[in-house]
């Protein structure tokens, strides 16, 4: 069948142009904040040599790496040399690595570029996305965390939402504040595990499962009493008033939130000291974005200084946020946010023809509405005017400038509002002013 | 060696912020002109089925084809079902035959999307490279062949370049024009390889090749009288009088030429009788822009009818030009023709942090310089302000902040302009505005 033959490739799609615009308006708005804070763009290969992916992900993250046949001679035996991009920090720390006497002591860059997973295809999951990565390389300065903060606040607010909240905790203090309640080492990871349901099972459920996962009765207690979100940055300090190195870690975060008061992120951060996030490659602050009624979150992100290194064989002090496009733009459709503007068509006016002789007249008209810095569709044919006109409703276009031989004869076009169905003859040289400055 | 396994992949590069910005900065232009003339944006998937691609470059080209093996259980077997996209044409065919329902009776798309081919790296070719087409699908009026010349043309002169010919000829005529001097059908395509060295070996070396290649003394002499560049088009009609459909291919042209001439391709577009470009899948007109100094050309183009329609078993007119987007990149570097603001950094300003104490209005300061609409970078730890400047001129930022307890103390802000060296004190509530309208 034909349709079977021509689909995209399972978990991959096709952008046609509405869908490319309003990828395009979103990613343009996070690079726009991005580098009014100074970070700058990066851009690396979507093929890596596969060594520079092997053991960096993990077991089940290396099971989804897309990889590719090595060429020639070796073809027929399986032999794989390449892979794609999983991820945009593995690339980030093989350029740091690589390019490190080309970039300044403090490499502040943004990277917007799709990774492949051969993940299983589902509702908002793809094997072909897009990540937005700001990383900051080099400093330890809290400054860091809480600029990081204020430019994703920047980005969202920029796209219009209002509702969301920044939640902070830091790996530490999360650690710290289960031994603080009595939790062994050894039942700190699956007793995270539980916590991490509070949004979803509640107070109940999560104490129901601490307990099943062989946490101590006494410890179930206080774990809940610390772990819900109101409890202050004070009360936690409390808490771990024994274990000075969580103190310092609370003393981390007290300064991120001060800082950050300084800027826009202010309304919307909040100390969480649920927030988990996957622990394995942080060492300080972690961040995750929250929206009312999502499941799941719009981005996170966080200080891990022992994985930018990784290729140098010493620690890289970074810290970085990454924002999830695709589950923003599906946030951004439901809720309608899209600027009015995405939806027309590229043209502002088609150029209609009005018979074989007018063609090249057409032509030039054309050429001066583009002069006057008008999107001009020409249309290429001399159809019939009414079939002309509805090419033009159906791609939306807002005007049709018709040029027929009495107006050529006068120096005139007839301008046709497509919205509302007016028109009126308007002078040539006044028609790519006019038309500019239509609303 | 770490040097060794941090190097992109063979024939791959990664893209620092001065190469990405200029990159951005080329791709805008051509996105900005192509929108004015109506065409909209498409993407699609890096990864193909590999059936959608095998079969469609040619024996040469299937070898280049980077394919992606088969995940899960088939992995050991080296079994293969994706590939990287080769090109831009086979998934506008597919996406033209999958989306038929969804896309306009005259679909103009333009996509800017790197491809993969497995090709031996030399220099200025890559094995990951951008290509930047544009087509226009479902009609077969010359109006097309004009606009897409127009619409390069735009590109190139908005890129800065002044000295390109476009140039063009149409597949038929070339042929007629063998056929019209008397080489038998089975020498056309030997002589056409022949006659494409022109520009390179010079009219006698074209002479020796033609007839060594078995092209009759007779026929040799009519062709090196026909094949240069100065043959006008209404000579070309006469030497292929007897011949109609050739008549009717050189009236096209005709057709071009003219409505071009009421557009800004006018002054670049020539017909050059000698242009070949790769026969294989052309079915009218063929275009080329060649600059004076570059072997090699900027982009291509022409008219193939029989392509775009293989996914739906019929024929589809089609007409497109594709831009050389490593190469524009390349000239425009060995001529300095970026503009000046590339090489800056993405900072504007550089907020400096005085002493521990005064970070917080640090932060201050720079969320109100970006809310001036500025860049701001803010230096995220108090080293010593000297440290601080030499990392500002180092990322070539123009201005320094500087909000020492002095300054705080009045209400202003050292503005320190690193190009020249001086600076002054200004009023905080005026800094903003007056770094913003610097030149």
């Amino acid at each position: 069948m034909a349709s079977q033959q021509t689909r995209p490739a399972r978990g991959m799609r096709d952008f046609l142009p509405e869908e490319v615009r309003r990828r395009e308006y979103v990613i343009g708005v996070i690079a726009e904040v991005y580098r009014r804070y100074g970070f700058e763009p990066l851009e690396t290969p979507a093929l890596e040599n596969i060594e520079t992916l092997t053991g960096k992900y993990g077991e089940e993250g290396s099971k989804l790496i897309f990889k590719v046949l090595r060429r020639g001679e070796g073809e027929s035996s399986g032999e794989t040399d390449l892979a794609l991009r999983y991820d945009l920090t593995v690339p980030l720390a093989r350029v740091v690595a690589e390019h490190r006497g080309k970039l300044p002591a403090l490499f502040k860059r943004y990277q917007i570029q799709p990774v492949w997973r051969a993940d299983r295809p589902a509702r908002g999951r793809f094997r072909e996305f897009y990540q937005c990565d700001v990383d900051a390389i080099g400093s330890k300065s809290m400054v860091v965390e809480a600029e990081l903060c204020a430019a994703v606040s920047d980005v969202l607010v920029a796209l219009g939402f209002t509702d969301f909240v920044i939640k902070l905790n830091h790996r530490r203090v999360l650690t710290g504040l289960l031994q603080a309640a009595g939790v062994a080492a050894a039942l700190q990871g699956p007793a995270l595990i539980a916590i991490d349901k509070l949004d979803k099972i509640g107070r109940d459920g999560v104490g129901r499962e601490l307990a099943e996962r062989g946490v101590a009765e006494s410890a179930v207690t206080k774990l809940l009493e610390i772990f819900h979100s109101d409890l202050s940055i004070e009360r936690a300090r409390e808490s771990v008033a024994g274990l000075p190195d969580v103190v310092g870690a609370i003393e981390d975060l007290t300064q991120v939130l001060a800082l950050a008061s300084e800027t826009s992120a202010a309304p919307h951060l909040r100390f969480d000291p649920s927030l988990a996030r996957g622990l394995s490659y942080y060492t300080g602050a972690i961040m995750e974005i929250a929206v009312t009624d999502l499941a799941g979150s719009l981005g996170g992100g966080g200080r891990y200084d022992g994985l930018i290194g990784m290729f140098l064989g010493e620690e890289v002090p970074a810290c970085g946020f990454s924002l999830g496009l695709e589950r923003i733009l599906v946030v951004m459709g439901e809720r309608d946010m899209f600027p009015a503007s995405l939806r027309q068509t590229s043209a502002d006016v088609l150029m209609t023809v009005f018979d074989a002789q007018t063609v090249p007249e057409a032509v030039k008209l054309a050429a001066e509405l583009r002069r006057a810095g008008l999107r001009v569709e020409l249309y290429p044919q001399p159809d019939k005017l009414g079939k002309q006109m509805k090419y033009a409703a159906d791609k939306r276009i807002r005007f049709a400038a018709i040029l027929g031989t009495d107006e050529l004869a006068r120096g005139e076009v007839m301008v046709k509002n497509l919205a509302n169905g007016t028109q009126r003859s308007v002078p040539r040289e006044l028609v790519g002013a006019e038309l500019k400055h239509a609303d």
